[in-house]
């Protein structure tokens, strides 16, 4: 039975993601051509859309449950760097061929974990045959006090610079998923090799900073390009320029092994995609304060630089001199 | 100069797209992570996600302009049969090579036609490189009053069935595309060619028809999948059945001469999809205020049918024998 491929984009939906839209009316079962959504009085939607292609965005042979929760995490990812707080989502999925109904199940199942813990509903979208690779497209929907949106480009010179969480871990984790003997390399624990693939394969969006970005921010955005490109829009939308501490950067045990061993996973920690951590700016005056109010998050912050007059983005050693990361960061089209 | 390609995702999106979002405030000037968007006062926001891939929608040798138009008209033309006013819509391109800057003004061209036809805003979206076909993936947002989106499972026994426009034009318009001496075996005239093509090409959103359904319609839904496969689903959806008279179905003077030459093409106009006309149940009662108000519209309604008791779609010739026609319409996991 689980072998067979789903028969009819009909059975696709009503038997495996309708039942994730059971919780938002505005879905109608998935029956309908389109969806309803309005925001509660008072506050506006933040809208996101970022696709993820099979051997572009994930290996090839990821599992489909992780593939599922990185495409609705991807997006809940901006939404939380923005102060929104994760409403819905729609999906339009692209399929080289049916799908075994194993694969669909545990593809829905992979949704349905993400959107539980996200707080969000699917809410509509559509199904295609591609003759190109397995794409997930995401289109997510939060809500944020009117005009309270956290932006990009509204950091201000003096302005202190937060990530949350860890970096390079997810870095750390794709590479030992492509490097055979690159555990044993670093000396990494089964343990520790999990926890940094496992920061690759789920990504975890930092809900919880949401109103504190809100409440204290000039400026956030998450980093899915890796720390210096992404600083570097941060800085360039906001007419301004940043200085990074190097020897700041927050890093996991895993990864303070990897750069103990090799030197190079520190400037990777700045450079490497996926962290889907955020960057925040907040104005001196109350860095404490967001600093103190975020040490009650499980994943906390730690400050790593601040913005400065001028443009670009320096990553400074320990001794005062700018490292020169060369061409940092992902650019499709480059 | 026109034959370089596009160098950056940022260059991509500040030159070509950054135009189509200068009307929209909460679009940011598409430099932020995210958009935002509110319905009026009393409105809801209806939302739809419909995207087109190159050599599955459209084929691999369409203008760039064209396949713009028509990866925005597709989802405008569904929340047109919901009721609702086009207001703003994302975007996530993904490209196998980096465009020509030729190419890319070209789409940005053809979208910039369409949001102006349509009345809406490029809001955000996202750039991929991908190692599969040309896919335009649109999030179309529209507004409606609170509630008042018409459904498509709202049909009753009863109902009067009305389509808009014509039907089959873009069917033949594709053939014409793909067989050559088509155009001669059917004794088209360029003039008539042409016509047919640009029903293939360019999908016309029936948006004059939105008030008139909030006013007088049971349910409604876009043709894009065949008459006969989409008056299905409203049946199933609605829990009723239908029967439409072949003979009813609005032609085009092309298409009049094409089932002249093929009576084949009668039961393709039933069958064949890409009409994106809007297919409409209107009480009896309300049959000639719905007919006689939609009268002033450049497209005009034409009644096919009536919903009726029971279930499936019954497709009746002049002397009220029923037709068979096989298995209609497209499914893309059948």
């Amino acid at each position: 039975m689980s072998d067979e491929p789903v028969r009819g984009e009909e059975s696709l939906i009503q038997e495996f993601l309708a039942p994730l839209a059971a919780g938002f009316p505005g879905a109608f079962g998935l029956q309908d051509d389109c969806a309803v959504i309005a925001p509660e009085p008072g506050d506006e939607l933040v809208v996101k859309t970022d696709p993820i292609v099979a051997g572009v965005h994930f290996p090839l042979d990821t599992a489909p449950e992780d593939i599922a929760w990185r495409a609705l995490a991807v997006n809940v990812s901006d939404l939380a760097a923005k102060g929104a707080t994760p409403v819905a989502y729609l999906m339009a999925l692209a399929l080289p061929e049916a799908p075994q109904r194993a694969w669909m199940q545990r593809f829905a199942n992979g949704l349905e974990q993400a959107q539980r813990a996200f707080g969000c509903h699917l809410i509509g979208g559509d199904t295609d045959r591609t003759p190109g690779p397995l794409t997930v497209s995401i289109t997510a929907f939060g809500s944020a006090p009117r005009g309270m949106m956290v932006r990009r480009g509204a950091a201000r010179p003096g302005d202190q610079l937060f990530v949350t969480g860890t970096l390079g871990d997810a870095a750390l984790g794709l590479a030992l998923l492509t490097e055979p003997g690159l555990k044993q390399t670093l000396g990494l624990s089964d343990g520790e090799a999990a926890a940094s693939l496992a920061r690759f394969l789920r990504p975890a969006p930092r809900l919880g900073l949401a109103p504190l970005l809100r409440a204290h921010a000039s400026a956030a955005m998450d980093l899915s390009d890796g720390l210096a490109k992404d600083c570097g829009r941060m800085c360039k939308a906001s007419g301004a320029g940043a200085r990074i501490e190097i020897d700041a950067l927050p890093l996991s045990a895993p990864m303070r092994k990897a750069v103990h061993e090799d030197p190079r996973w520190l400037e990777r920690a700045a450079t490497q995609g996926d962290d889907y951590e955020i960057l925040a700016a907040v104005p001196a005056a109350r860095a404490q304060a967001f600093a103190g109010a975020a040490a009650s998050l499980d994943f906390g912050v730690t400050r790593i630089g601040e913005i400065t007059a001028g443009a670009g983005v320096t990553i400074e050693r320990a001794d005062g001199t700018a490292m020169d990361l060369g061409k940092p960061g992902w650019d499709h089209f480059a």
